[in-house]
Parts: structure tokens; sequence; C-alpha cells
């Protein structure tokens, strides 16, 4: 795709017409606020507005230190003084209010001031109407990070991208840097819209090409850094453990041998002489035959650590994944459970990692899911700061091709409670202040080193993601890692309103309304027609699309689910199983334990059952099954005839239009061919007849 | 790999040390004839012996229009004028006598001389000690033809030789011509040794590079056809029918269209005069996904004729490929049958191919499964050319991993008798000798034009076939080719004797002993270990290589087996199923249609079944699987441990013990995996214990 073909995704011109039309004072210096500068120039230019200073504004943007501030804004400082002392909002906070007919922005620092800047652009005209109380606003996470499998080399079956499912990458093109550094431009700006405030730009699986990155190809990581820095955007790199032999020519990648720290500590010093803000490192380890520490007989931590020791110096911070776990195991032998392998690696290592080390931890214990309970490591390491890593790229919830909003699945795990019905979250462990105390030990563990990372969906596509409407997931998460407390429907209709403009129509609320009745239960429906309970997988293995009950059922990947002509379900109890459910602490290793407590959506993911076995809902396993296959698919209908009103009726982009349109088609296709291979697997297999007589092959 | 690494196959030195310690007398002239003097003199060098007309021989080649032969041979050829008259030998027919101490072989043509040397080569010492009475010799088809689905390029999953699992092609490398012309010279020899005198050099999916072949790049084609022309091997080419737009830049390729038949008539003359012994086009068409007649509303008559046409005056062939069938099917819909396909699109269009028309008809009605029915076409056209196709590649069997000897497979294939217990057998349907009397049409019908064809299993592996032990299965092939009656158990002697060098040992019966035990029955145990009772695949699919039950039970392929919780199979009776069984004439339609009387190996091809069905051997189905699979998985066990005797007796050369020994442990490795998979399946799907308690996960 070319440069010139770059979708606005949320931020079209129309997005701008608020802050546009009005007049705008910036009382700011330096790189962030000259995008500050340079976004509300564009704006008024557009729209008709002024930027400047003649005495009369609408709109003020300014920093907490500065000297001779208008009268209004002068006011809401000294509220913001009163009620919490300057110096407060961090560096990326900010503080609004619109009293006399002025609307103030504050912030401490320059970051701050951009991120209000969208945030009044969010507000549009609300933001100038009725006055507005003196509100504060801060990241819940410090680092909100997406990360990029993007490849500079096309793999033959996985394309550029691994797992993306929107084209080429949107950093590499024709085997070096791409030449389209607008649409980068373009895509730090969407960034900075959101929060998200750094990326990886190569894939965590680090292949031979991409290797380079960290030395020789340095200068493409540098070029890009200084394209993102104007929208306050670091970059991190992912980097193969064996980089000291691969790249360095030692005989060794032993973390704890001498030359090899030694080669790290340089290799990282040259890596900040190129890119002074450099986010720092990524690392999967010994994990689906990425080398680690464990060849040389050392731990992840004293992995991390050596890592962690080279960047200490600058600031720079070590992204662990806990993603281990054994890919060839035995389908035979049922006591390997590969839910447990990330706290059984990392549990025992709490405590051991540095201060700059971020264990970076999938959201479920196995890989993504539809549904999947929430990853016991995340209560597990008290004394270690966990990145909670997400996917928003659509691996296993439909590629992109499905409507699939994870607003929803995002919000109930960051709001999941580890320990019970009381705090903390997930979100607040994730964002470092459910450990507090213990991260108070000084020079050791800063505060907030945690945070949000999620793997990303962009590509060249001239939507950026494929499916138009999977825009809403980048956008969700990126406010979600700001605040995990906004509400996921809300979220949505901030993505609505920017995204589309309001067309004159006789039912104004009809395109709201209908991209609500498409996209704001789509987990749950693809989640109705896919596998069902918990139970994960049953996708054609290698590409994870489709269905394919027993594509990995005996395969050494570690992901069966054990149907037979009885009942179907992993069984993984203390008392008759793997034990799994004594990974979590009270209440949940017991709630997850007991047949009569365990939730319905995950009932096969801890226990087999017989078929016949009644859920907490009345029905019967299989009958669920049957059931939500059938209504699955019929929603997916529904969803598809009324987005045909939204297109027939003009509401949106013809292109937009054609190209969900498209996906719907293939969305009813395969939500049919989920219905009909799940269902007829399990009457073939269970030989119950569905209670309703429906049709099953 | 480089030419300098070229394995002798069966055609080491040692096999030439009877005919090279002898004086050798040829009388013949032309290229051929050099070919046979150069043989011989190579052997002679090497052992000791002589070439040359000094008045003393042990060995005369002589063509039969020879004046002045020496005495013995006169005689001979008096005694063959005598039985059947002089030039009823026909091109490639010999005939040979031992008697006054000298070895007779007379000729009417050089291509004879060739044969006949090389069987008294098979013959060894026995060609020269007793009188041996006059024996005539000739192939019972006309065209013996081996199939190369090798591309130029290299596809990133496929490799570069379609379905091939002994490395790259041995004709193209690096995007072109290969520079090894040495290796396609010792190929040319092999295949001469065994009687093969056609093949194609390309895919039969021909991709956009390989087209080119026809016209641009025809001369890499002369130029192999000049390596292969002094072994007697004629060059075909697989070609797209879409050739004329794609090459030739027409608007259409409608087959009846003038300026399409114009194009194929030039560019056929100007393949003719660069080849002038060019064999012919072999053309898949309107078959997965290929281009063909159907796209402009004509039939596979109409298609291959106007090809034909173009090729008739220069002697050339069309072999056009029945293997069509409906790819896109529906899982769901049970009255479609991928086994119907061939028949239902060909059997109507008998008698109109034109004479030079070759169906080319995969011996079963699927696509080379370890057990198939035979293909009722081949009963369907007795006005229609055939060549029937067999899969030397052990794309079903193994891939050249596991030890599968094809010999008896074929032998069983080609003996069939269509109408019953009386011949014609499929041998002499594929011979021409089956419609004879048809076939005497003046001008039309040349006799003899059907043929074998076989897809190859060579590549630029150093064993020429990956696995050592398939160099038997392209051995086999030849020679029945050339001979339908032969035991496929003389032709393991035949290629163990000329194949490995005998040592002096303490059990000098050991090796051979040792192979049979490895090879006889390796087809049957290949078959034990995997999909029962005739229903095919079962494998990964993709690959198709280990097993994957259901696989494709969900996919358009058209290859499924209903197995559910009651029993297995696919009905494809009269009565109550596919009606695919009255596609057969009688007996066949009967026998197939009844379950009583249906073989226990075709039973889940034909019947589908309770697993409680008792079997003719007296065993219910499932316990046949059970088994089986157990069973098989033995007998493996037992070929491993017998060939460990061998490699550590020291009788064969250490890398291609080594070779072995590394297959063997695959193949052990994966028949259990075959053997825990089945079980399992039907173990989880019957719930059936097994009869004798064994281990079942």
């Amino acid at each position: 795709m070319t440069g010139d073909a770059i979708h606005p995704a949320w931020l079209p011109d129309e997005a701008w017409q608020a802050v546009g039309s009005r007049r705008v004072l910036v009382r700011a210096d330096g790189p962030l606020a000259r995008t500050v500068m340079q976004e509300a120039t564009r704006a008024t230019d557009h729209h008709g507005g002024s930027v400047g200073d003649d005495g009369r504004f609408d709109l003020v943007l300014a920093l907490t230190d500065t000297v001779g501030l208008p009268d209004t804004a002068a006011s809401v400082l000294a509220e913001l003084d009163y009620r919490s002392g300057r110096g407060t909002l961090g560096t990326e906070g900010f503080a609004l209010a619109r009293r006399g007919g002025v609307t103030v922005v504050l912030a401490d620092g320059t970051a701050g001031l951009l991120y209000g800047l969208f945030h009044v652009v969010r507000l549009g005209e609300a933001a100038f109407g009725a006055a507005l109380p003196l509100d504060v606003h801060h990241p819940v996470t410090a680092r909100r990070m997406l990360n990029h499998w993007d490849n500079i080399d096309t793999h033959p079956v996985m394309g550029q991208v691994e797992r993306g499912y929107s084209g080429g990458s949107i950093f590499w093109r024709d085997g070096g840097l791409t030449p389209d550094l607008d649409r980068i431009r373009a895509y730090a700006r969407l960034l900075a819209s959101v929060g998200v405030n750094a990326i990886t730009v190569n894939n965590v699986n680090v292949h031979a090409t991409e290797a380079h990155l960290l030395t020789d190809r340095l200068g493409d990581v540098a070029a890009l850094a200084d394209v993102l820095r104007p929208y306050h955007v670091r970059v991190h790199l992912s980097v193969g453990f064996n980089s000291p032999t691969a790249l360095g020519g030692l005989p060794t990648a032993d973390p704890l041998d001498p030359d090899v720290r030694a080669w790290w500590a340089e290799t990282t010093r040259q890596v900040y002489a190129a890119i002074p803000d450099f986010g720092g490192y990524v690392v999967k380890a010994d994990s689906e035959g990425q080398p680690g520490p464990f060849g040389y007989g050392r731990t992840h931590a004293e992995g991390a650590n050596t890592l962690a020791a080279a960047l200490e110096p600058f600031g720079g911070v070590v992204h662990w994944r806990a993603f281990v776990y054994d890919h060839r195991q035995d389908w035979r032998d049922r006591s390997t459970d590969r839910a447990r392998a990330a706290h059984d690696h990392f549990a025992a290592l709490d405590g051991h990692f540095a201060g700059n080390v971020i264990l970076q931890v999938k959201h479920g214990p196995i890989d993504f899911q539809t549904r999947e309970p929430v990853s016991p490591v995340i209560a597990a390491m008290p004394s270690t700061h966990l990145a909670v890593e997400l996917q928003v790229t659509q691996e296993y919830t439909g590629q992109q091709r499905h409507v699939c909003y994870l607003g929803p699945m995002w919000s109930e795990v960051l709001a999941f409670t580890p320990w019970g019905a009381t705090r903390p979250t997930v979100a607040e462990v994730a964002s470092g202040v459910a450990h507090g105390d213990e991260r108070a030990a000084p020079g050791r563990r800063p505060s907030g080193q945690g945070g949000l990372v999620a793997v990303s969906n962009v590509g060249d596509d001239p939507f950026w993601t494929g499916h138009p409407l999977a825009q809403a997931n980048l956008y969700a998460f990126g406010r979600l890692a700001w605040n995990p407390l906004l509400d996921p429907a809300t979220l949505l209709d901030e993505w609505i309103d920017l995204t589309f403009t309001p067309a004159a129509t006789a039912d104004p609320g009809l395109l709201r309304r209908t991209l609500h009745e498409v996209m704001d239960g789509s987990w749950q429906v693809y989640e109705s027609y896919t596998a069902p309970l918990g139970v994960g997988f049953m996708v054609r293995p290698g590409s994870h699309y489709g269905p394919d009950v027993d594509g990995y059922e005996y395969t050494p990947w570690g992901t069966y689910h054990f149907a037979d002509r009885d009942g179907i379900g992993v069984d993984r109890t203390r008392a008759t199983g793997t034990g799994y459910t004594g990974q979590y602490p009270k209440p949940w290793s017991d709630v997850y334990e007991s047949l009569a407590s365990c939730p319905d959506e995950l009932l096969l993911f801890f226990h087999h059952v017989p078929y016949t076995h009644v859920l907490h809902s009345g029905k019967t396993v299989v009958q669920h099954i049957y059931d939500t296959h059938f209504a699955g698919a019929e929603r997916v209908a529904l969803m598809r005839s009324n987005w045909a009103r939204l297109g027939d009726a003009g509401l949106v982009a013809p292109d937009v239009d054609a190209r969900v349109r498209e996906r719907l088609d293939e969305q009813m296709r395969c939500a049919q061919e989920w219905r009909d291979q799940i269902n007829t697997y399990f009457y073939r297999k269970s030989g119950i007849l569905d209670a309703h007589g429906r049709r099953i092959h």
C-alpha cells in the first residue's frame, strides 16, 4: 500500500471541528509542545479557528510552571495548586476545566499537554459548552505498549507480520526501512491520541535478519524513533537471547559470562548513543524454539538480569515474556498441563528479578483464547514487576475477518480480582499500585514499572487493520491501558463519534445504534459459535482460523479437549486432575476446583464432564453447545443485515462499507462452518439429538 | 547435491562383473548401438574383458538384419526366423539364447539390443553358464512412462518437487536447467535398464515459470532430450491448457477456436523442430484449480483432441489425465462422491477421443491411497486408449521415510480383472491388447497406445530416492511396466542382487533374507498401522504425512470416513449410498454392493458399518482396528531390528546403513503415533475396550 492511501482512522479532519474552529493558545516549549502547536494549527487552518496570543482564547494549553498565564487559566492553576499541589500531575497527566468561556488544559510536562489536547478532541463540542469543573487525568499504568510482530523479511506462509491480518508491515518494506514515513507519523499520532507511549518494531520471534536491528541495522531503528518521538512514543526492540553469539561472535551467550555481560553493556551503550530515549528490550526466551538461559543452565532471572544490568544506567527496561511451555508435549500424558507452565517456571523466581525487569504475562494461562481464566502468575509474584499482555491482533478471535470487539473481554480481565472479591484488580497489579509497599524499597523498584502490553493489529492495509471495525480494538486498548476502569461501551461511543462523520439523516441515532448492535456483544457472539465453555482451540492448526475440532488433539502443542463418546473437558482439579487449580490463591483455587462453583463459561477449562452434565444455566453441556452454535450463527446474520441498513442508507463511506460487507459475508460463512462442524462433531460423538430438532449434519 | 555424489543404485560396477569379464561382440550401428558399445566397453574395461571382433566371443549382440553373423549367432537367428519370422520382435523386443558357449542377443532394432544388454546384466553369471533355449522378450506396454512433478522454481511449502521426498529436482536448479547433466545421464541409464522409455520433466500442475518450457524455454527441454536420447528415453512435457492465452497472448484458449488450434499447431511444430523425437503433452485440465475446456463450455474430448491434432503429424500423443473431481465439496452433502467423479466425467466420452489421445487414469478412484479398489473407468472406455497411473513417489505410503515396497500393490492392481474372473486384466487394458479389435480401425488407433505411467520418486538426494530401499520401487515399476506378470518378490531379488555386492560372510543368505523380511510385506505393514479397511486418508492435511483422523473430515476435499459413536465407513452402495458400486461391471458391482461379499480390506470404502460388524476374518471392525495397529507397530520394530543385524554385520555400505537406520527410527516413531492416535480415536468414539486389554490412551 502506498502512503497516499492512509485512512484517518479515528482522527479524520471532522473530528477536529470543535478544536479547529476555536482560538487556541499554547504556552509551552520543547519538541512535544511543538507537536501540540502543529496539531492545533492544522486543525484551525482546516476549520477556521486560530492559534496564537492575541488576548482572546477559547482554549488554553499551558504548563503549570508557565509565568504570566491568562486570568482564567491562572485561576484554574490556583485551584489545582490548592487541591493537590503543583507537580503532582506527573509527566503524562493533565488537568482540564472550563470556566468563564475558556477551556483550560494544564500539565506538568509537555506530554501531558499533548494528551490533554487529544482529550479535548475526544470531548468535541462538550469541551466548549457548559462550565466543566477541574478534573485531573493521569494514566494508571506508566507504560502502555504495543508489540509489533513485524519482520523485515516476509515469511512464505506466515507473511511479513506474524499473526498479522492487515497486510505487510508499516515499518519494513523491501528488506529495509519503509520509505513511507508519513504513514508511521500518522500511526504515532493515532497512538498518542489514545495514550500508547511505547512500541516494539519487530517480532518477539527474532529471525536472522531482524536480529541485526540491535547492531549494524540500528540506524533504521533510530530513524523510526525520530518519527515516533514527536508523539511521545518510545521505541523498544525485540532481541534474541543468543545475540552475543549470533551477532557478537562470542562462543557463548551464558548470561553469567563476563564477556557476555560486557557485550550486552557495550551494545546497549551504543543503542543509547543512537537513541537516547530508547525504551528497552523485549525477550522471548526458552519458548517455542527460541534460545534462552536454560541452554546455559541459568534461570530466567539470571538471563533477564544480565540484560537489565546493561539497560539500567540508561533507564531502560527488559520485558521478559513468561510465555514459556513445553511445546513438545505427549498428548498421551494427561499429567502434563500447558496451563501450569508459566507459574511452574516463574513463581519461584519472584523477588529474583532486577528492578528494571518487567515480567510480561499473557492474560490467560494458554494463549489468547476467546475465553480463558486469568493467569495465576498475576497473583503469584508480588515482588516482581508485571506487565499484562493482551492481543489486539485477532489471532484466535476471527483474524480481523470477523467482527470481534475485544474491549469487554479486556475490561473483564483487568477488573478481575485475583485474591477474590476485594481489590486489587489485575489492572492494579499491572500498574504497580497493588504491591506499592514492596516496591518502595529504595533504588530498586521504581513504582509503576509494570504496564499493559498488547500485540498490535496494524499493517499496511488501507484501513490499518484489515477489518475497518477492528480499529476500535486498537482504540480501546490504548484507552483501557490509560484507564482500565473505562467502560468498553463508552469507549465504543468515543470511537464511533470520532471516526464517523455525522450525516444529515432522518434517524440521527441510526449509525451509533447500529454500530453498537453489530459490535457490543460481538466477542460473546464469536465465543458462542466457536470452542465451547472455555475449552479453547478447536481451530485449524497453523493458521488458527476456522474450525478443526481435533486439529490439535493429538499434537505436541498441549492444547487438548479430551472429548470422547461420554464427555469432554480438561480435568485441572487438584482432586483428580493436573492440579492447576492449586496455582490460584483462595477463593479461586476453590471456586474453580468445584463443579458446583466453577463458572459455566470456564467449565471445560477446569473439568471433564459428561455431555449430560447440567450447567448453572439449567442446560446440559451438549444442548448448550447446540444452542449457542445455532444462536451464534443467527446473530452473525443479524449483524450482517444490521450493517447492510447502514450501507444502504449511505451512512458510511463506500470503501469502508464494501470492506465491512465483504468481511461480514466471510464471517457468516465461517460462523456457519463452525456451527455445523462443532454440532456434527458432538452429535457424532454423543449421539444425543438436539432438543429442538434442528438440522445437524 | 553435487554430481560427484551419485549413488549407482542398482547399477554399481559390481553388477557388470559377468558381462565385463567376457569377450563381447556388438554388430549394429546408430546412436543406441553406440550406447551399447559404450556400456560394454565400460564394463570390460573395469572387469578385464574385451569388446571387438577378433573372432572369439562370449556374448554377441546383433541386429537381425546383420549380414555375416558369427556361426552361433547365425544359428540362433535361424531358429528365430523359423519360430516367428524376422521383424516380429518390434522396436524394443529382443531374443536371447545361449548355445555352444556363446550368449546371443538378437533384436530388430537397436533399442532391443540396449534392453537385451541390460537383461544380460540382470542375469549375471547365469547368462554365461548352462545353455539357454531361445527366449523372446518384448514389452507388454509400448509406453512406460515416469511423470516428474518437478518445478523449476521452489515452492516455499511444497519444495521444488511436488510430493517429492528426495530433495530437489535432478533436472532444474537455481531457476534453470541443472549443469549436472552427468546425473541425468546416470538416471537415463537406470531407466533404460528397467525399460522406462518416456518421462515428463515438469509438474502436471504447470506453474507460471514452467509454462515457458513449451515455448521460449524449449531449449532447456531439447538439452534434456539430448541427454536422455542415447538411452532410448523420450521427453514429454506437462503443458497448461491455457497456454494459448498465457503464452500466446490469444484472447481465448477455447479448443474449438481456429486461432487456438493454429497456435497449438504452430507451437507444436516448433517443438518438433527442436526435438524430433518429442513424445507429447501431459495435461491436467479442469482439476484442482487447473484451467481446462470447461471454461469454454467444451468437453474433455474437445480439449484433448485439439492438442492431439497438433501432435498427430509428428507422431506425438496427449496424455489427458482423468483425475478430475470437485475439490470444493460440501462435507454435509453425503450424496456427492469424489470416487464417482472420473467415471461421471469420462465414461460418456468413450469413443470421442482422437487416436493419439491417451486417457491417463489413476489406478484407484480417489488418490493413490494405501488401499483402493481399481478405478471403474478402466472398464468403462473400450474405445479409448487408457494409461494406468501409479505413484512411485510415496505420497500416501510413508513418503520415503517408511519402508513400503509397492511392487505387490501394483502387481495386484495390474492383475485385477475388471470384468470378473476372466481376462482381460488391468495390464491388458493398459497395453491395448484387451480391446484389440476396436483398435484395428485403420489410421485411427495405433495399437499399444496406452501404457503405464507413474509419478517418479527421484530427486537430487545422494541415494536418488531419500530412503535407499525406495529405489526398489522405481526398479519394480519399470519392470512391471515391461511385463506386469513378473512376480514382485522375484523383482526384489533382481534388485537386491544388482544393488548389493555379495560379501564374504558366514551366512551368505543373510542379506537377501533380511531384505525380504524387511521389504516383502512392508506395504501390508504400512496399511496395518494407518487408515483401516480401505477407508483412506486420516492423514495430516497438506503434507499427507502422519495421522490426523479427522484432518480431512470437514474439508471440501471429498475424503470422508463418517465415523460416529456407532460406526464408520462410506456407503457407496446403490441401495442406500452414493451408487458408486454401479459404476462397475458385473460381478464387481454386486461383489462390492453386498456386505456379504465385499472384501474386508475394502469394507469401509464401500459400506458404513457398526464397530461391532463382524468381518470375514471373524473379528469385529473395532477389534480389527486395534489388532492391526498393535501388530503393525510391532512389525516395524521387527523390521528395524532385522535391519540392524545387517548393519551390525557390515553387510551394507555405512552411508546406506546410516540412512536406512535413521529412516527406520522415524518409521517406528510414526507407526507408534499412528497406532496410538487411531486406537485412541476409535476407543473414544466407540467406548469398546480392546479384547486383549492392551494399552489405549
